[in-house]
């Protein structure tokens, strides 16, 4: 007879309807009366069973918000279900495992849903957490997917050469903000563009760019990025779309890539911006390309032999915005799409 | 005592002032007061003095003759001049030379004036032409600048697969439709859009695209792709940019590329379309990459070695659009804006 398990309360972050536009915290329901059990059923072949620490926002999760037929987006995340959690990238603790790479105890990132403990049936993606003198939050930003997102859309999709000029758009956010520490360490000259104060003053202080420019204070963004690039950009990181984008187009040299991470401020409209510039593709022999992190996990130790030296020799740092509690989910990840958050948005869960 | 040099008439293509907009047969004057002498001046080092056989009408021609401060275009070709005459790529005959790589009677193609006769200071980016068995007026197409592009930017940009569907717009056009026959010949499945009726039997039952289509009478561009492309497209090879570009972009594959030639409905708009489905080069991981053919010329010998017995095999063919006479000149040039020319557009200015 089989023993009965003991069940947990598993307070959620559901999905009310599909969104249209903007996401808004009225979107979300916080549902307290599900259960759990902390064991992986016997039913399961391969299973974990996680307690959610910290839970990433990201901005491609509003792509997974509308009616999957009006989404353009393809990638290995399914898009999410009325009714049901959400999910995203976040640290996890396994309290319970039939999978041979995984044992109580393993901390690990990777995809979970948002709530208290996840059972995640497949979880060969997971990735174990091997370094534990970095502070866990990190491994949903620095060393995590915004991390990798960072190294790959730089290294491997715009191949900097030394003293090259480097515009970073969402500067300050969770990947801008690492890429224009590898710009710098490359020996690039660097300016990002962010939307506040304070993220200026992070990107100038903090993280060593070059210059900085504040887009909503500038009346003219063609003007703007002549007067930090006078010669021109020769590597563009796009995390923005829209007007941002053009003005760039009109700004960049011969020979010049632009990879393109995101478009956050295209996401959640009706119709996109139309944009004018792309003659300038042919003009300026311009490589734009588009990528996925995901198709590139198989580069992480090797983003880790690179990025974990400088980690510890304090020549990369990284700033997050902490928000507690599963309750505050909601506010933290429609924030992103004001710009409400400073640095890479994080929400805790637990601690451990 | 300097002997005094024997002058004959050149009749000339002078523009007439800068262009605003399409340019019209009246921003042209066809000049007949000028002489020249037949002889390379005592005063040049390296000069040929050539007479022009056929002049290639070339839709980049559009972009040198706004004023220079309007206009993005970067390349070798410097701007026309108000009161002088244009220049283009064609097929000469040299009359005489003071450069040793070339000598009387000698065939080159290249950049020369729209006039009888040019004196070339530096004719050092003259093509000597070897291969006389094939018709020189194909120098300015097929076996010329635009014979390169098609190459250049299929095989190079696109690193085609066999088996790959392809899109080529302005299909029937000097680089179109060689585009077209190289991508039947990788084993690829090729679609091309043109605007006339004459141009799809052409595409569909001279240049044997698997398909066709009159962009001009198709209500919902995106519709038609998805109609020819139900599965997606691997390769475009952009000639014309705006709205045909904005419905390709929501037809493309993940992974799929897109070389950027051309984009000819725009060249001579005061504000270019916006194009809006720009996020597709995120969600599908499309690498667009313009090209500019002149930085491949190394590469002539080896498209020769690939096009040259396919010509022979008749495995390729080519259509010209032949005007006769300097004086029809404008009317050729300004008829590639408005998709009068069947194929490549050749203006002869002489036999031999």
């Amino acid at each position: 007879m089989a023993e009965k398990l003991e069940m947990v309360k598993n307070k959620q972050v559901l999905l009310k309807d599909y969104v249209s536009g903007s996401p808004k915290e009225s979107d979300f329901i916080i549902a307290t009366d599900k259960k759990i059990s902390l064991e992986v059923p016997e039913s399961s072949d391969n299973g974990v069973l996680l307690k959610n620490l910290y839970l990433s926002c990201d901005p491609y999760m509003s792509l997974l918000m509308p009616k999957p037929a009006y989404s353009t987006f393809e990638d290995g995340s399914s898009h999410y279900t009325p009714g049901s959690p959400i999910n995203g990238y976040a640290v996890s603790k396994v309290l319970d495992s039939k999978h041979p790479k995984f044992k109580k105890g393993d901390l690990v990132w990777g995809i979970t849903g948002w709530e208290e403990y996840s059972l995640i049936a497949a979880p060969d993606s997971l990735f174990k957490i091997e370094h534990i003198d970095i502070p866990l939050s990190h491994y949903t930003g620095l060393l995590g997917m915004p991390g990798m997102t960072a190294y790959v859309g730089f290294y491997e999709v715009c191949k900097p050469k030394k003293g090259e000029k480097v515009f970073i758009s969402a500067a300050a956010g969770a990947v801008g903000q690492l890429v224009g520490q590898f710009a710098k360490l490359a020996g690039c000259y660097v300016v990002g563009s962010a939307g506040s104060k304070a993220k200026i003053d992070l990107l100038k202080n903090k993280f060593g760019f070059d210059d900085a420019f504040n887009y909503k204070e500038e009346q003219d963004l063609d003007a703007a990025l002549k007067r930090y690039f006078p010669e021109g950009i020769d590597i563009y990181f796009e995390n923005v779309g829209g007007k941002t984008l053009d003005a760039t187009l009109l700004n960049m040299k011969v020979h010049s890539r632009i990879a393109v991470c995101g478009m956050i401020s295209q996401y959640n409209l009706d119709k996109p911006e139309g944009i004018h510039n792309l003659a300038s593709v042919l003009f300026k022999r311009i490589r734009m390309e588009g990528f996925a992190v995901y198709e590139y996990y198989h580069l992480y130790p090797k983003f880790l032999d690179l990025v974990l030296p400088y980690i510890r020799e304090n020549k990369i740092t990284y700033v997050e915005d902490i928000a507690e509690g599963l309750e505050n989910g909601p506010a933290a990840l429609v924030g992103l799409f004001s710009g409400r958050n400073v640095g890479k948005q994080v929400l805790v869960v637990a601690r451990e």
